[in-house]
């Protein structure tokens, strides 16, 4: 690296990506290297004020080759999937060259990339950082590269669900029909505006590592579980349709409850899988007993619960309802005690827990089941920081601060 | 109750049946009263040697009342199942009667019966109970009445299950098409010994109670799982031929991995149940893993395991393997220092553990998951017990013994 007085000058651009979570679940490939889904899926885009991706590409004569920083440390820049998005970028940069619309940045096209990456969540805590991860890489280099237009597909090939967090609000992934992939795309199916009462709690369960990763997990499952095909044939195409018109209707009893069911079948087919995969952990099962409970003792379904490939619980309920039901959570699992703050994100009311609520539920509290509570809503699509001074790469072509 | 001296004559039989694990599992009921159900069943029935229940069944034209007592205590003898089960030995008994044929016993036709039943196996071990129960009954209240013949269809009536109790070995319950059930009935598929090195091991769980039955189970599965639904009409009828056909050939592979994959399915529609049925906890997820990684290590299938609705796993294998098996499921479940004896039934012969296979579990020991194994094998159907001595039922018409 040559020092920072001979370097050429750099184009450094910074842009933010949030997290999404499947209420209509994704998993099973039809085509692993172009990552084409077996069924069409929906997710609703977490804010970024909670948990987003920070992404810094810069791009340099002086660059010798390109190389990439996730969370501080130096990371393998040939990992397949992270080959296909700057291929992708790069050909669609030379293709709006070729087309002959000049851009500011296609100076850049030729140069290297240095790509730095950064989580405000802890990548332990089982929150699916590759597709934020992925959507944050693909719109920051096309920044870079001055391309515009639809970059789904392109998130798509870097983490199927990444896809998803290229838009705010409630996001529909289209499984698409062509070989090629050309019509497996994202799409907007309400802005983040859209239900402004709804509210997002994610329940962080105490660390465990995931056993089955969801890479390999889908493939076993796809390859040997006869409940999934039929999931993604008979049972999706309607849930679909159903989940469009809930969200459309602001029904929060019909989007809750097909949420949870979604949830339920996603496990049952892994489950299903041979050898059979276990994601749902004691206290996942301790959360949708306490979520049934509770929704049974008012006679509605006010809270709902949906777990991706791991043991946190991610609640969708209405804003109305959150001081009470975190007082349940926190009582059903009570935190551990001199810890950290129990709730984080969006500040939540104090509120009295009715004694008959709590004996209504009956379950036997589970101490610390639960590190804490990331209280959040739906948020927009990527964004890119205006500010300079948040570039996650200095003037040296480094990142500011490594592990 | 009249005093002994001024009864009747009394007609007393004893007999006794056994329990079956299903390897092809049964879930859901397309007729509720006549217990008919939604698919075909494979189960083998396990050995009296180590379960059983043994009924007694005395009639006299003394007693003013049908009773029952289980297991020492008196129960409601109008519990609608037991009442079809009475009512249907009655009808054939009379039937056979008007046919002419003058059984021994036929006088008893008109008098009430007093019935008591016992496990020899406790009821809290979360085993089906009320398969072994329902069989010995109707074969006990059969020979009380004279009646012969096809009774399982009658067993049915009582529990599902129990008409595959009626048999020995291995057991098909053919779900049968007609609307009033006749057709729905068990059928011996191979005798008991049939495959003399076929092992049986019953893992107990550490008790914890059932948080939802087997009847309001399945039929909440059936009203709301559409896995299930596929799993009856297209998934099942297959498997019914490949378990026959491997059971046939004692092909254990094959058996094995059908076995574990109709498990994992039953309890994956139970999971797709809405609100989701649980019934593996930690300790059951544990046995799945050790099972697959036992297997793994060996490259082989020499294990299965199977769940029903509770935690319970019950192991089978191929007697050779049972000594080192046994230590493993000892290793990585350590049973309570000072408690009672953990192998029960069959005789286990100590077997060195490898260090290798230690190692490539490498499970994280759960101390007292498993209370005890119960070491048994295929064993036969239904018997009558000759020796008076053991009639549960005294010459008094009360049982022997009670709580």
């Amino acid at each position: 690296m040559p020092e920072e007085e001979s370097m050429d000058p750099m184009n450094t651009v910074t842009c933010t990506a949030p997290v999404n979570i499947a209420v209509i679940k994704y998993w099973g490939k039809r085509d692993e290297d172009l990552i084409l889904p077996i069924n069409s899926s929906l997710s609703v885009t977490l804010h970024q004020d909670q948990l987003k991706t920070t992404t810094t590409v810069a791009t340099s004569r002086s660059f010798l080759e390109d190389r990439l920083w996730l969370n501080g440390k130096e990371e393998d820049i040939n990992h397949s999937r992270l080959q296909s998005c700057l291929r992708e970028i790069r050909r669609l940069a030379r293709k709006r060259r070729s087309d002959g619309d000049a851009g500011l940045n296609l100076t850049g096209l030729s140069q290297r990339v240095h790509i730095c990456s950064v989580n405000n969540f802890p990548t332990a805590a089982g929150l699916a950082s590759s597709a934020a991860g992925f959507a944050c890489l693909v719109y920051t280099l096309a920044q870079a590269f001055g391309v515009e237009g639809e970059l789904s597909g392109i998130a798509r090939q870097g983490s199927g669900s990444a896809c998803r967090s290229m838009y705010g609000g409630f996001v529909q992934w289209i499984m698409g029909k062509d070989d090629d992939g050309k019509d497996s795309l994202a799409q907007q199916v309400e802005p983040e505006t859209h239900w402004p009462e709804l509210r997002i709690l994610v329940l962080v369960a105490s660390a465990e590592r995931k056993l089955v990763g969801s890479t390999s997990g889908m493939q076993t499952s796809v390859q040997t579980s006869c409940l999934l095909k039929h999931r993604a044939d008979a049972v999706v195409p309607d849930r679909m349709v159903q989940m469009i018109n809930a969200v459309q209707k602001k029904d929060f009893t019909t989007f809750a409850e097909l949420t949870m069911k979604d949830s339920n079948q996603f496990h049952a087919t892994c489950l299903d899988t041979y050898p059979p995969i276990f994601y749902l952990n004691n206290v996942s099962r301790q959360v949708i007993n306490l979520v049934h409970r509770y929704n049974a003792h008012y006679g509605k379904t006010r809270v709902a619960y949906t777990f991706d490939a791991g043991p946190n619980a991610v609640i969708f309920t209405l804003e109305r309802h959150v001081p009470e039901f975190v007082s349940v959570v926190q009582h059903f699992f009570p935190p551990e005690i001199n810890g950290g703050q129990f709730i984080k994100g969006l500040p939540v009311k104090d509120s009295l827990l009715p004694e008959d609520l709590v004996k209504a539920i009956g379950l036997e509290p589970m101490p610390k089941g639960i590190s804490y509570v990331i209280s959040t809503k739906p948020g927009p699509g990527p964004c890119v920081v205006q500010d300079p001074s948040e570039h996650l790469i200095g003037s040296n072509g480094l990142p500011k601060t490594t592990v």
